[in-house]
Order: structure tokens, then C-alpha cells, then sequence
């Protein structure tokens, strides 16, 4: 066994072995410093010239992630350039070096406090981790306060150590990293890193994703016990943190990433590849995501579009509502990451079920999953609807943009969506706004009653894309985060696939497309069952686009025919995946 | 307008006219009495003849109710005979004598309060209730102790009015009923009554139910207001109760209630003829229930058997579980209830959902309509669930009894279930009990995947019977409970009629049969629909058989075959409810 094992947040994939390399842990926060009464001017000037360093900075640091087209990182450093223009952090500063004689470093540590504290007490993930960025910025400045007393980023702490092997990577190991550090993170010589605070959303994990080094984060105190120069194993994947591993934990994950590398090195060539099946059948890979940065990752990763754009996730962890210009503005970008002719599906706003949003001060319900939400909110709230109706329609001149409507459970809800989205066409063309007139609507078909009538609305709809979340959620009678039922939250359910085969074999007889946002279209096992069926798109996470693309071209629609007729005759889920694997044997190299 | 509008609990239906006749309130309770020292003894002697005398009462009372086969009544007196040897209600009276020289009827007073009170404190409906009992037994030996004080229920009050015309019935407003006194009601002289406290399961509302006679209760302090001799309407389906109506008011309710008379006199040529419609098509029309006295109501109301006995309800309102013996008997007494052929299906508990039950302490759910409940927590403990189908499985001994096992969604829970009735079978077997060996086992079909793998379990299951109320709030994805979605609670959207489609044609292939237990197997608008798609067994409140049998009667089955496979055709619940209004010209009646 390991010297030590340690549980984490995997926070980004991949395996990371070598050595550590101890962040030191920020000094001790200063008492506050004050000034003489008479010198608040000459302070103020040097705080502001400060900010104004810092803004140099980070605009360099912007333009220079830009031109490496790390645009996530670029994002934040935009981000914590606004932060420098921000009244409740630059304005609480500059009052108290005026009202209060604060030092100008004072000044700024404390208004950051302050800030970050505010934030960090909200019962919001998102936010809570924003509390970093302030810090971050705070830092930056006091530094530049001080002018040149410590190097920016961390850079400085790598591969400066004795005793290290040169030619290993090291492993990084702090209590926290701000964004900037882990922006500035020299990937050639840091194999991965583990924090023992923040979480999957935190600046750092995000960027750790699209960087592509393992992290693990949130490990916690445990961290303290890792010295400099310990051999230590990170696994991104599962959140496991291995220090000091015995020879043959070693030989595993030497194992592992070997396999694992292995493995991206034969999905390279699929990149930029059409999806097309050993039989020249073609389907459509596109990925779901929950933000513009996200499409940004999806476009790397391979996706041919946008499957499902959650939009729910501008209008969470913030008190206001996101105006249409705001909501144009992020669909317009998300359609311009792929260009113009890439099928982007944006579903209107499912707010409610286990997605609370407290601008809108919805009742606490009995049973939120089987509640007030998503179309049924939108419906009874036309004002708001019409708003991001407007935004996407305005958006899509910009791009090949869908709509799709969640939660539908019968025609007349359809037809009211349908109708406010026409009355939003009348609305702009009056106003001379472009819009692509033709823009296809489409339903996500979640709930049982629609699967049932999907014939009816096949007559009537431009597209289907199949939500499995939540579709098995309700044919099962099982919520799916309850960890008691895990037993009936399987896609695979013979039950669930008839009605899958219903929907796709309705959408076909209209001669519409079905496409899944669910995660069932990703999975390894499902794919040949769904090409099989005739399913048109694959909308999936971005990092299951290129597997998926290469066990598609391993596949032989024709055959598969025959296999999904036959899976939807079988008892349960077990048999279900049994005979797909007797049956593809393709699949035994993926499911290794 | 009426003078007042009083609203109360709907206790009992149908609609009473008459005069009011107030009770005069219970005197204010005195002071406690003292016994010199060294009575004591004298005293207790006093007192167990008081209780032995009324003992004597009550078993008369007993007698008498069921001579006159006024089988709830007899029981509620038996349950007071009960309470006279009641450890901790007759004992501490007795310790009280002895040891605090309390006189006897103090000493009752004090014992039948300090036990009501504890009682009325609980977080339950049903023994809050039971404090009633006490009192009213604890008034019983206090009267007897007094000789001969005042009358033995309430009759002396009825009809001793001056004032009232002696033609017309009265209507009895009281503070409260005691059982005993609901039980002597005098139905010649009192069209209803009306009290200011108690619920729909307090005694004198099922008495009330049990003779027929209307009744709100709970109206609270309003009641008042009411004075002897006003005219009063008491709607005992609504809960609505006018006093002094205008005559406009007055003249609305009596063609009401003249309607109401109407429809029960032809309603009663239909008890005890089998459930035939106008061309020989024979169905059965059975109950719902939740006790053993909901049994013999349903007899009375015409029910041919039972179709869905809800068994939680011997779990629920206690601090323990029930023994084998305990359910054992009351499963027995509803098979002899009605007699040694008609089919009684006996449902497993469904605990969870909105069902709490505190002996087996379940975690709070996020979702508990999706969450841990029925069969799910009858397969994790199965010692629970085989002391339940061991009483069951004893039961069979002496009726037609079926078991049902609810919410069913896969094979596998199916057979798991299956597999522990074969296992109390061999221990019954063993044990040399005697039970019926070919008892049907059958399944409960509300939840959407077994509804659409009707086909699989129609192979291996003896019956289904479909509970639409679950299976409705599934398949639209809408709690049923939630008021804001009313509009997609219903079981008439061709989406749920196509699952029930596909449930009574599997049972049909396998030679099954299937009925149904939701609140829609009693619609009349549904019955047409469910004849024409073949349905076997209708299940549904006792109220709703007479109707529907003669609604029945009246359909010509042949020509529903084709209105049932047309509906699935139609779009929504409208448009399904429109074209069978106008396709079954008998509805006209029924739903005027």
C-alpha cells in the first residue's frame, strides 16, 4: 500500500505520476497598516497607479492566451480585468485609504475580504468559487504594490528544487491556486496538480480541463502531509491521490496511462472526421454543454455542433435575470464557435426540478422532479419566455441555431410554445430585425406522454432529441439521485427502449430527425442499439465525441438492425446488455 | 343570499333540510370531590358497579346494533367495552380512589381527560379521534355513578321543541357527538346534523356515512351562531352548510335533493345483480377499501368484492408494526365479509410516497412519489413483507383472496416477490397451516415500464390490475398533488389511454385478466372507453358501483370496440372527453 492515500474532487481526467513540488503557503496576513493624516491623495494616487499596473498585466496576459487560442483563459483574465473597474471592490478600497487611512495594501486586502467573504458565504457553488478571483486580482495588485517582492504565478516555485530527477514532471501541490497561477502553469514541466480547496466549477479545475493536466481538488487537510519530492499518483478520473505508491501500485498506473495514451493516440486521426459507420452510414456527433466556454472545449474536442445548449446555466447563481442582449450574446457566440453551417440545438431554459433560481422565487415543492418546471414555467410566464425566444431568434441569423422545448408533455403545451415563438418572428420582422425565418423547433422528449403520442407530435415538430435523464426517470418511477434506486435508473431498460424506437420510428415516418441529449447517447454500450434504431444525432459530452466516433466506424449499421429489433423483445437491462456484447465485438476493446 | 354560510368537513353526503336543534352544551366541568379517609374502599366498590352497569349498556347497545346488522356501530361499542377494562383508563381512576381519596366520578373524570388529552396531542388523525371514545365511555360510568342524572344520549333533545313543525325532520347541531350518541341517532326524526369539531375518520362521521345520513363536521366556532329552530340546508357532499336560505336557495337545494332521491331509487333495482351491459357483456364492479369497516360499507353499496384493498393503512397511525395475527384477522374479516367466492385482492403495503410510517423511520426524499416506497421497501426487508404475506396467504383459507404487489417496474422485482410468497407457501406447508395453494398473485400496473413490458409479465403474472392515479402522475411527469399542474393530472389523455390499451391486450394474449383500481375505473366518462378496450374488473370507491353498474347497463359493448381504438387516435383529454359525450348518448344523464 501507498504511504498515503488521499480522496479529492476529480476535477480533471488523466493520470498524473511525479514528483512533488510544494507550493509554500502564503505568508500570514499583515496587521493593517495606516498612513499619516494629510498623505490620503499621495495613497490614493499610488493605489490607483497599482490597479493600473495590474491592468497592464492582465491585458497582456489576456492577448497572450488569446494568441495561443486558450480562449477559457483569456475569458478569466477579461474577467478579472472588470474586476479592477469594480465599485464594491475598487471603490471600498480607495474610501478607506480616504475615510480610514488605510495603507493602500491594507486597503485592498481588506476590501477583498470583504468581497470574497460575502461571496463565499452564498449557498451557490459557482459564486462561492468566484471568491478566488477576487483574491487573485487583491494579490496581484498588493504586489505590484510592493513592487517586485515575489514573482507572478507560480512558474517560479517549479523545478527550482534540488534533489528532483530533471527529466521527471512534477506534481503540484498547494492548498490553493488562483486562476492566474494555474493560466501561467508551465505544462511541460507539471504533470498534474492537487488543492486541497475548491471544486469542480473553481477556476482552476476548469482550466486544468481545458489544458488537459490531471487535477484532483479538495482534498483537504490531508495535503499538509505530502513533503517536497514524494513520488505521488494522480487520478484525475476518480479523485485518488496516491503518495508514495509501492512498486506494483506504480507498475498499475504506469500501466494505465500507458493505455490510456495509447488509446487518445488512435483517436486522434478521428478529429475533424465526419461520423460515419464501417458501412457508410452517417449520424451526427454533437455535444451538450452549459456555457460558451464549454462549446469552445466541444469544438476542440471534436463535436460536429451542439446537441444541447442548457441555457438554464445563464440565468442561475445571480439575483437578476439575464437580459436578452446578454442571452443574444452568448447563443450568437456559441453559433460563431462553429461557424455557420454546424447544427446548434438551444433548449429553452429548464429551470426548476432540481434547479432552483431565486430571481424567479419559485415554491418549494413536494416532488420538484415531477413539478412546476422548465416549459410549464415558461409557458406560465410569457414576459420571460418571449425574452430568450427573442434572444436565440436574433442569434440565429448569426448561425445554424435550433430551438427545443423541455418538458413537453402534450400538444397544447407545444402548440403555446410553438406560438410565442411565432409571434416573436412577427415581433422582429415588424422591428426589421434579421432572424433565419426558417429556424427549425424542435421537442425534447423527456416525459413518458410524449413518447407515447410522438407520432402526433412528429406531424407537427421539426425535430426530436431525446432526453434519457429524465425519460428514465419517469418510465421508471425512480429519481435518479436517489442513491437507493440505483437499480432502476438504467437506460438500457428494455421498457425505456421501446420507447426510444417509438419516438425515432415516429420522427422517421414524418420525415423529421431524432437525435438524444440524454447521457444514454455516449455510452459505449447503447451506441450500436441507437445507430441500429436509425437514430440520426448523438448529442453527448464533449470528451465522448471522438471515442464515440471511432466505435461508430468499427460498426456495421446493417447488421445492427436486426440487434436493436431484438433488444426490445428481451426482460431487463442485464440481458439487454449481455447480448450486445455477445453480438458487437467491437465493443470489447472499449469496455476493456 | 342565506343569513350564514357555515363551511365545514364533508363528512357524509347528501343533502338534509330542516330545522335546527341545538344541544345544549356540557355543563362546565366541577370541581374535584374529596372522600373522607377509610371510604376508599366503599368508594371502589361504588365505582366497578358503575363500570360493570355500564359494561351491561354497552354490551345491550351491542346486541342491538347488530341484531339490526349495523355492523360499525356494534364494533364501536365494542371497542368501548374495551376500554372499560383498560389498564391505564379504569386503573388509574381506581389509584386515584385509593391513594389521592379522589370520589369516583372525579376520579373517572380526571383519568378519562389525562388519557383524552393525550391522545387528542398526537400528530394523528385517526387516534386523535379515539379521544371522543373516552370521553364518551368515561361520561357513560360518571352518568350511571350519578343514577339516572340525564338521558342516555341525545334523543330526549330531538323533537321536544315547541315551535317546530312536527312534520318536518330536524337538523342536529352540536359541539361535538359523542359515538354513542351518533350511534342512537333517531333517523325518523333527524334528516342530519352538523358539529363544530371532529374529521372525516372521527366515529360520528362514519356513523353518519354507515346510517346514511348527511353530515358536515368541523365547522368550528361558527356553529354558534346557529339558533333552534332556524332553517338550515346541510350539504353533506360539499361541506357547506346554509342557514336560513332565501328562498330561491331554498328551492335550488330541494330539486337537488329531489334529483338526488330520483337517482337512488333508480339506482336500487341494480343492488345485487351482476354488472351486465345492454348486450350481455359482463363485468365485475368492485371496491376500493382501507379497513375492515370499509368492507362491509361496500357490501352494502353493492360492490360485488374488492378489488384494492390498501393494507398500509394496518400500519399507519401506530407507534408499531402489526403482527402476523393482527392482519391475519383483519384480512379474514373482509373475505367473510363477503362470503367464501367473491374475489378480494389484497394489495401489499404501499408505505413511502406521501404514506410516512413512523415504526420504520424513512429517511426524508427529495422526490418521494420517485423515491423508496411500496414494493422497493418490501424487498429490502423482507422479514417485514413475508409477516405480511404469511397473514395473507392464511387468509386465503377463507376467501377468494388475491395478492397484488404494488409498484412493480421490473421482471426481477416481480419475481423477487413472487419467489417470497412461494417461501411463506412451503413454511405454511410445513407448518400444517392451512391456506389456498393456487392463490392468484398478481401485479399493480402504475408505473409507465410496466405498462410498456405488459407483454413480459402477462407470461408469468396471474391478473394485472392498473392503478391509473400513480400511473397518470408518471407518464405526464406531473405530481398529482401539485396544484398548479390540475391540467395534466388527467387519466382520459390518449397518452395513458394507450398504455391502459396495451395492458388489457398483453393480460388478454396470456389469457389474464386485468382490471383497473385508480379513481378513473369509476369515471363515468371513462367507463365506455375502458368496456370498449375490454376491461374485466372495474375497482372504485363503494359509492361509485350502483352508478356505474347502471350506467353499464345501459352501454351496448359492441359498439365501444370502436370508440375505444378511436380515442387512442385523438389528440388531448378534450378532444377525448368531446368525442365520447357525443358518441354515448347514456352519459347525458350521468353527467347532468
Amino acid at each position: 500500500m501507498a504511504l498515503r492515500e488521499l480522496m479529492g474532487t476529480a476535477a480533471s481526467e488523466g493520470l498524473a505520476i511525479g514528483r512533488a513540488v510544494v507550493m509554500r503557503e502564503e505568508a500570514a496576513p499583515q496587521a493593517m497598516a495606516y498612513i499619516e493624516a494629510g498623505a490620503e491623495e499621495a495613497e490614493l494616487l499610488r493605489f490607483d497607479r497599482a490597479v493600473a499596473a495590474a491592468a497592464q498585466e492582465l491585458e497582456a496576459l489576456r492577448s497572450r492566451m488569446e494568441a495561443e487560442e486558450r480562449e477559457q483563459e483569456a475569458e478569466i483574465f477579461e474577467a478579472h480585468l472588470m474586476l479592477l473597474e469594480d465599485e464594491e471592490l475598487i471603490g471600498q478600497a480607495q474610501s478607506s485609504i480616504r475615510e480610514q487611512r488605510f495603507s493602500a495594501d491594507s486597503a485592498m486586502s481588506d476590501a477583498a475580504d470583504k468581497v470574497a467573504e460575502l461571496l463565499a458565504s452564498l449557498d451557490d457553488a459557482y459564486l462561492r468559487e468566484r471568491a478566488a478571483d477576487i483574491r487573485d486580482v487583491s494579490r496581484r495588485v498588493i504586489r505590484l504594490l510592493r513592487a517586485g517582492q515575489g514573482p507572478d504565478g507560480v512558474l517560479a516555485f517549479v523545478g527550482n528544487d534540488e534533489g528532483l530527477e530533471r527529466s521527471e514532471k512534477s506534481v503540484l501541490i498547494a492548498h490553493d491556486l488562483t486562476p492566474s497561477d494555474t493560466a501561467q502553469l508551465d505544462t511541460a514541466s507539471i504533470a498534474g496538480f492537487i488543492t486541497a480547496i475548491g471544486g469542480r466549477t473553481s477556476h482552476s479545475a476548469i482550466i486544468a480541463r481545458s489544458v488537459g493536466i490531471p487535477a484532483v481538488v479538495g482534498t483537504g487537510k490531508a495535503i499538509d502531509e505530502v513533503k517536497d519530492g514524494q513520488l505521488v499518483i494522480v487520478d484525475g478520473g476518480t479523485g485518488i491521490v496516491l503518495v508514495e505508491p509501492t512498486e506494483s501500485e506504480l507498475a498499475h498506473y504506469r500501466e494505465l496511462q500507458r493505455r490510456q495514451a495509447a488509446r487518445q493516440e488512435r483517436l486522434k486521426p478521428f478529429h475533424g472526421l465526419p461520423s460515419v459507420s464501417a458501412d457508410g452510414h452517417r449520424v451526427e456527433l454533437v455535444a451538450n454543454i452549459g456555457s460558451v466556454q464549454d462549446a469552445q472545449q466541444a469544438l476542440k474536442q471534436g463535436a460536429e455542433g451542439i446537441g444541447l445548449f442548457r441555457t438554464e446555466f445563464l440565468f442561475m447563481g445571480r439575483p437578476d435575470l439575464p437580459k436578452e442582449d446578454e442571452q443574444f450574446a452568448a447563443y450568437r457566440s456559441v453559433a460563431e464557435t462553429f461557424g455557420k453551417d454546424a447544427p446548434i440545438v438551444i433548449r429553452t431554459m429548464d429551470i426548476g426540478g432540481d434547479k432552483e433560481l431565486p430571481s424567479l422565487q419559485l415554491d418549494r415543492e413536494e416532488n420538484p422532479f415531477l413539478g412546476y418546471r422548465a416549459i410549464r414555467i415558461s409557458l406560465d410566464r410569457p414576459e420571460l419566455f418571449k425574452t430568450q425566444l427573442r434572444a436565440i431568434l436574433k442569434a440565429s441569423a448569426y448561425g445554424n441555431l435550433k430551438v427545443m422545448f423541455p418538458m413537453i408533455a402534450t400538444l397544447e403545451e407545444w402548440r403555446k410554445a410553438k406560438g410565442l415563438l411565432e409571434a416573436c418572428k412577427q415581433e422582429l420582422t415588424t422591428e426589421g430585425v434579421p432572424y433565419n425565418e426558417r429556424i427549425e423547433a424542435g421537442i425534447m422528449i423527456e416525459i413518458p406522454a410524449a413518447a407515447l403520442l410522438a407520432d402526433r407530435f412528429a406531424r407537427e415538430a421539426d425535430f426530436f432529441s431525446i432526453g434519457t435523464n429524465d425519460l428514465v426517470q419517469y418510465t421508471m418511477a425512480a429519481d435518479r439521485m436517489n442513491s437507493k434506486l440505483g437499480y432502476l435508473s438504467d437506460p438500457l431498460h428494455p421498457a425505456v427502449l421501446r420507447l426510444i424506437e417509438m419516438v425515432i420510428r415516429a420522427a422517421h415516418r414524418e420525415n423529421k430527425w431524432a437525435g438524444m441529449c440524454g447521457e444514454m447517447a455516449g455510452q459505449p454500450m447503447a451506441l450500436p442499439i441507437l445507430l441500429g434504431m436509425g437514430l440520426d444525432e448523438f448529442s453527448m459530452s464533449a470528451a465522448a465525441v471522438l471515442p464515440a466516433r471511432a466505435l461508430i466506424a468499427e460498426l456495421d449499421r446493417g447488421k445492427l438492425i436486426d440487434l436493436a429489433d431484438k433488444v426490445l423483445e428481451l426482460e431487463d437491462a442485464a440481458a439487454v446488455r449481455e447480448y450486445v456484447k455477445q453480438h458487437v465485438p467491437a465493443l470489447n476493446e472499449v469496455l476493456d
